[in-house]
This record gives structure tokens, sequence and C-alpha cells, in this order.
């Protein structure tokens, strides 16, 4: 499925205002040669990148493909507040949304990857209303897709595992059915048992040999006791890289000292995070994560769904969000919300991306004078490439 | 310059989703009727909605027009922390921009337009470095834009008003030249007496009988005892309605009472508030203010500038950011943002929007199933109406 391709007219990041463009060819999927005027080898297809920034492709690290409603008509909110009251709204409402997930789900996949993501993680609710019916519908929206995007799905027990007799069981189900990942949720603050929650996902994961992607809405030292639980069984289990905590909001709830402390027992299990850059919770701490070699993604959660009106798709748009919530206004630090947006959430995948002869070619060239140029201006991308093959263009899926 | 038009096939706000479509008929730059299928008098224009969300125009309450460089190449920010430190990074670069303050506001004022709205309140710049030339841009912006938007300017003591001797006749020279209010900034945390300060502003503000809008980011206590100082000045020279805190900043850094009884402060006076829906301070209290009766208008504050990169000119994508960044997902707190970004900031410029009729005909019509969708969209707006005229359509100026 790798293809070969010359990208013509493209100004790879770091690109300096004003920077000589280059054509860039791939072979076999990957990043072959940089370079001025190349020559395309036969039969080596060639698109036009009109000048623009040349970015890895993004990387939607956290998203619930299987509950969004874009495309469809605008439902009003009808949701009253907290977490239970969310999951039931969707519980409520879910199935009459005029459209199967299968078809919601491959929609909302097609628009994040014309806005140039060519890797996504989905989590998709396993719970006994719904059965594996919406895995099954983001497993059909990947087949769908398949060749333009790298999709991982995580089975996520979005109404608890404790609380419904039989979720653990479909979870099981989930993973021999095609999950990538086992979720949890809260297991203290939802789910309010924190050691028998996770030892039921660590158990499936140990059992089918498969990742964890837990939701931690948990904040404060509750939040904080979790992340420790969390490391204590990736610690037992030999799971170092194969752990991602969601939202991890702990991290932002804690005094400075005990963020220190989280933030390195994180990158001692290398334990992934991801962030969604929410408006009211205040934002993790990047550059610190970072420093300390934690892998951070950025991800859009719901679309447009039951559980909010926010997202459409577009990863660009998400790291404006991210960098507009962190103040940050100097271009090295909107550039590693970029980085967050497409390496960073690509190696919570375990996938690594790059501008580098070698590396995959997953590709994005997005119109702007710079990278940080690009992210105010959120125009629509000019070309998405997934392992060497043009698969959106000007905004739309080819 | 008013005119008559008729606007074809809209769905005005509120507007359930499915509700049928209208004809809105405007006459000498008002709203005079709503109906199905209206006849156009002779020589009456006709504008196609194409069934759109009709909304009242947006109001920008809160601009830097003179500092723009929307357009321009994208320049990486060169500015270090501290307010001190972007004032000096302006003063340093402004002059080498490529083009003049008049040409840099007036695209930017364009584009403000293009995206909906026909109120603008700018604040220009007058300090002892470019005495009026940022002012006389800005005028001249609103000249060029004259019958697209109805334009305040307000002389801005960017720099202070006591640390630079001489800044106090630059800004009566500039009310004499055509600055409609007189400005203020942090006359505590910047300018360091705030007493002096403020007896300066509301001095012009007597003498050329204008209004006020001060800049008030400082906090807490410091803040609070500021917007002490104005109501003060306010109700001792009659100036109930004229004048404007913005950020005020004080009031989401104070505790629940004192925020109330602050809110209340400005109610009696009829002090308007505007904000900027910034990224990290904290929201200011929308509803309690709302409920109190106090005028509240949203923003751009600087758009691409020496000061940010953020900021297009879209007051629709502010409004989505004034609602992501309070956390709204009901339609009606959504709507809310809306309201801010139109009838709100209209009344902070003394002008009452809606959509009855007699009403001002300064409409925009936006794709979308609601209003709220609308704002989630976030598409190019159809037409934008001022007076009665259609002065930009499918988000180009006509
Ligand atoms: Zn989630
Ligand atoms: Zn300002």
């Amino acid at each position: 499925m790798t293809g070969d391709l010359l990208i013509r007219s493209v100004r790879p990041w770091p690109n300096a205002p004003g920077a000589p463009v280059v054509d860039v060819l791939c072979e076999g999927g990957r990043v072959a040669a940089f370079g001025r005027d190349l020559d395309p080898p036969p039969d080596v297809p060639v698109a036009d990148g009109r000048g623009g920034v040349l970015l890895p492709a993004f990387t939607d690290a956290h998203a619930h493909l299987d509950s969004t409603r874009l495309g469809l008509p605008f439902r009003p909110h009808s949701a009253g507040e907290g977490l239970a009251e969310l999951i039931d709204n969707d519980r409520r409402n879910w199935r009459s949304a005029g459209a199967s997930v299968a078809e919601r789900a491959t929609h909302t996949l097609g628009r994040t990857i014309a806005f140039g993501a060519t890797h996504v993680r989905s989590h998709a609710q396993v719970d006994v209303d719904s059965g594996l019916e919406k895995l099954e519908g983001v497993l059909a929206a990947r087949q769908e897709h398949a060749g333009r995007a790298h999709v991982e799905v995580v089975a996520f027990p979005q109404c608890g595992i404790l609380r419904e007799k039989g979720t653990a069981d479909l979870l099981d189900a989930a993973l021999r059915a095609g999950a990538d990942l086992v979720g949890g949720l809260d297991p203290a603050g939802y789910d309010r048992d924190p050691v028998r929650h996770l030892d039921v996902v660590f158990g499936l994961a140990e059992k089918h040999q498969r990742g964890v992607d837990v939701h931690l809405h948990d904040a404060g030292t509750l939040g904080a006791f979790q992340v420790e639980l969390i490391c204590e069984r990736v610690a037992a289990l030999g799971m170092w890289g194969q752990v991602t905590i969601s939202h991890a909001f702990a991290l932002s709830t804690v005094d400075d000292q005990r963020q220190g402390e989280l933030v390195e027992r994180l990158a001692e299990h290398d334990i992934a995070v991801t962030t969604v850059a929410p408006g009211v919770r205040d934002p993790l701490p990047l550059r610190r994560l970072r420093w300390a070699g934690v892998r951070v993604g950025l991800g859009q959660d719901g679309i447009r769904d039951y559980w909010s009106p926010y997202g459409d798709g577009d990863m660009l748009d998400r790291a404006w969000q991210l960098a507009y919530r962190n103040g940050f206004r100097r271009d090295e630090l909107v550039e590693m919300c970029v980085d967050i947006a497409t390496r960073g959430g690509a190696a919570v995948m375990g996938r690594v991306l790059g501008l580098t002869e070698g590396a995959p070619a997953d590709l994005v060239v997005v119109p702007g004078d710079t990278v940080t140029g690009a992210v105010m201006d959120r125009a629509p991308r000019t070309l998405v490439v997934h392992e060497g093959r043009v698969v959106a263009c000007d905004g739309q899926v080819v």
C-alpha cells in the first residue's frame, strides 16, 4: 500500500521566513530525498505543494469517533451537568442519530484526514447498552479509510467497568474483535474502586498483550494516587512504553513539587500523556513533561457529539487551541504545540514521524509563511500524504 | 448613506432547527419587515441569504487596528516577557512594518468587516514616540471604510501618561484630531499613580465631553481599588453610560463577595466591560455581569501584531473562543456569547442592535443549522449588511 511520490515546492519545517522551496521525493512510503528541482523517476506521480509549509502529518491521539455527529444537522446540547449526566444523555440519544456509528465515524475520520491527520487513536465505547456496536462502527470506519490513515482503537469502558455487570467480559470480547488497546475511566472518581478497576484493565492488557489508555479526569491527590497505581502496574507487568494517561488533570492540580515527582514517575515508566487542550481546566505542564522525556500527544476528544458541540476534525486548529490556551506567543512555543500535534501524538502511538530521510512519508502541506504563521492562518491543507500517497488535497479526501 | 434592501431566505435568531426561512426588508437603513416571499419594492436591491442564520452584525468592542500586521508576511514574535517589554518591542519595530499604519489598519478593518463586524471600537496608541501618527492611521482606515462600518477610536496612552512627559498634551491633541474617547492603562500597575492617571483621563473626558475606555489588567484588590476610583469619577462627573473598563481582570481575581460588590458598582454607574476571551487569565463572570445589567462586549485586542500572533479579524471565531474558554456546551450559553459579540459590544458603544422592526439594518448571515451550529462551523459569512447596504459577501468586502 505504500507509494512513491514527488512533492514539488514546499518549505520543510524548520523554515526561516523566505527560505527557498524544495522538492521531496518519497519512495516505498518513506521520505527518500529533499532537493531543488528533483527529477521525478519514471511513473512517479507529482504533487504540487505550492510553496506551503511541510510538516509531519498530524496525529489525533485522543478522539471519540463512535459518538460524532459531524455532518449531520446540528443538534442542541441536551445534557445536564456532570459526567454521569453526560454518559446518560449519550445513552438516551445515540441510537436515534439518523446515521449508523460506522457512517458517522467514517465521515468524521475522513474530515480528520482531510485536515491533515494520518494517525488517529480513537476510543470506542464498550458498555452493556451498546455492546460492541460502537467498536464495530469505528473498526468499519478504519477499514473504509485503510490506506489513508493509521488508526488505533481503544476498547473504552465509558460507563465504568464495575458499575454494570458484564462490562469486563465485553472489554475482553472487544479485544478479541479487533480493539488495539484497553481503556479505563476514572478508576476512583467514577468507578469507585481504583485498584479493582485497574486490575481489570491491566489484566486484560496482559491477557491480550495490548496497550492501555486510561481516561483520568480525577484531579489533585486522588488523581496523583491513581497515576502511582498505574506506574506500579506498568513496572509489575513490564509495560514500559505501552500505557497512556489521557487528560491527566492530576498533573496540573497538585503543587509544584508533587507535579515534578509525578512527571518523573511518568518518564521512568515511559507512560505517555494526551491532552485535548481543555477550555476550562488548567493546561498540562507541557514543557516540564517534554523536558523529562514524557511523550505528549494532542487530541480532539468528542467531535460534535452528545457530549459537546466542539470539535471539527481539524488538528491544526486544535494545535492553535493548545497554544492559545497556554498563552504562547513565541514561535518556538507555538511550534512545540505543532510538534505535540504531529510527532508527539505519533510517539504516543509508538510511531516515529519526522522530516528526515528514511522517515515515513506521512506529511502535510499547509499554506503559510512560517509554521507559526500557518497555525495562525489555519488555512485548508494543500496536501496530505500517508505512506507516500496523496490522501487529501485542498481540504478534501481523494 | 443608508439603504433599502431585500434579503431573501434567512432564518432569524432565535431559530429552532428546521424553522422556515423568511425574507427581511430593510428601508432607510433599518429593518422594516420580516415575511415570507416579500415583494421587493421597485428599484430595491435583493440579496440572497441562502437559508443562513440571520444575526445582528458583530461588534469588535476592543481592537488595536494601529498595530496589526495581518496580510503582511508573518513575522516571528520578538518580545520578551512582561508588559514593559511588549511595549518596547512594539516601539522598536513598528516603523519598519513595510506598510503604513493607515494601510495596515485599512486592511484589517476590511477583514473584520468581511467577517461580519460593522461596529468597531479601536484603540490607537498615542505616545511621545509615535505622536498622533497611529491615531491618524486608524482615522484614515475609518474614512476608507466609511459606509461599511461604524468605527470609534480611543486615544490610548499605551506607554502610560505619567511616565513620559508630554503624553497628556498628546492625548488632548488626539481628542481634537478626531479621537472619540480617551483611554487609560493600568493607572496603578503600570503608570504607578492611579489617582493622577485617572484625573488626567477623566479631566480630558470632561474637557472634550468624550467617553472613557480604560485598559485595566491590574488584578485582585489593586484592580478592585481602581474600579472604585473609576466609579467615583463617573459619579462626580455624571458620566453614567460613557465609561468602559477593558479586560477588568480584577473581577475574576477577587473573592465571590467582592466580585458581587464590584459588579453591583459597575451596574450602578452603568460602566461597561469588554473582554477579549483571554487564553490564560480567568474569564469574566459573564452571567453575573449580564444579570446585573452590565453591558459586556467582546473584542479581538491586538490582531497579529508586535504584541501577539493571534487574531484574524473574525468576531464569530472570537465568540467561539469565548464560549470554549468558559466551557459552555448548552446552546443558550453559546448564544449568550454571540449576543455579547453582537448586541453586547454595540451597547458598549452606545448603539442598539437587534432583529426587531425599526432596529438598524446591521446584519450578518452565517451558514449553519442553528446559532450554536454556526458558531461551531465558523463558515465564511454569506452576507454582511451595514445600514441597509450589503458591505460584504461570501467573506469578501464589496
Ligand atoms: Zn476522551
Ligand atoms: Zn487592548
